[in-house]
């Protein structure tokens, strides 16, 4: 599995960046925690919610690398 | 469901760019947990203040891409 | 209500910017909660707390608009 | 009571910088829980714990402000 | 145990720019926690889950360091 | 008790950088918990993760101050 898919973080719209952010996010903590399924209804509700947090921050990173598509 | 609404992080005014912040917020997390109906009393009280929290990250990116509608 | 009152984050000063973003971190939560006075104490303390780093996270989106008032 | 104290973000140094942040997170926690004395030990710990990340995002801000002291 | 590896922030792509991410969460959380084996499962959920966070923030910084490797 | 050890948040290397936002996170809890050892086992499990999560914050105020040792 590859941390950043596509070893890229350019994409190219909003719409895009913001699929990245959700894989990256989805990536490291499957990373960290191979035991569960990902963002699916088998996690609790506290990590499901950190995940929607994380994203946040990614996208953050990912837009900032798009110059925000501007 | 669309992660961007509209697919661009540019909006007319900080007022648009405050709700198209909450759009973001609540459609990451309607993805990661699509049992719940996103910012209504149906969720828990910690998920909806983390909805909040989230919520200001995203407005940051978003005022960023707009260079805060100066 | 506004989600960014005055639809600017332009201020005079910096006591004006933090002052904004407890009114923005305030209306949020107001948004995601409407069952709750916020800011007052029928929050609980965990909520409260969450509330005061949400203004972090506002001011500093409001001080970068500002150019940090230099 | 001020919610940025001297109504600046420019300081001559970083302590003075961080000793700024201490108090803005300070203020504004008090802002909202004015039932608690910040940072004495009447406050729970996860609150404690709380105040030193938003002291850390205070900062990140002030530092900016002073282009880093550099 | 370096708390930075290789003592450097720029790395030749994303995916190394994430690895080394992982590797700066994981020295640090193993810094104030010796007693447990990071990222892996004799850490409880909610520690994994804040790994993860981390990373997200480690990453943020090593990407602007390597100006996104655009 | 220095708040910034050294008042600079300059540092010869990523290391050092890294070192100094270990020891400023560590400060500031101390400043705001005196009875605890910080970042030893006498904490409890959230707050050390707490602070290794502190310390991606200062690390990243650091990196930018020294245009990431570019």
């Amino acid at each position: 599995m590859e941390l950043v898919p596509g070893n890229s973080l350019i994409t190219a719209s909003p719409e895009d960046g913001r699929a990245l952010a959700v894989l990256m996010a989805r990536n490291t903590i499957h990373a960290v925690r191979p035991d569960v399924e990902v963002l699916t209804n088998t996690m609790d509700s506290e990590t499901l919610t950190a995940a929607a947090h994380i994203v946040s921050i990614e996208f953050a990173t990912i837009a900032a690398a798009n110059d925000y598509w501007r």
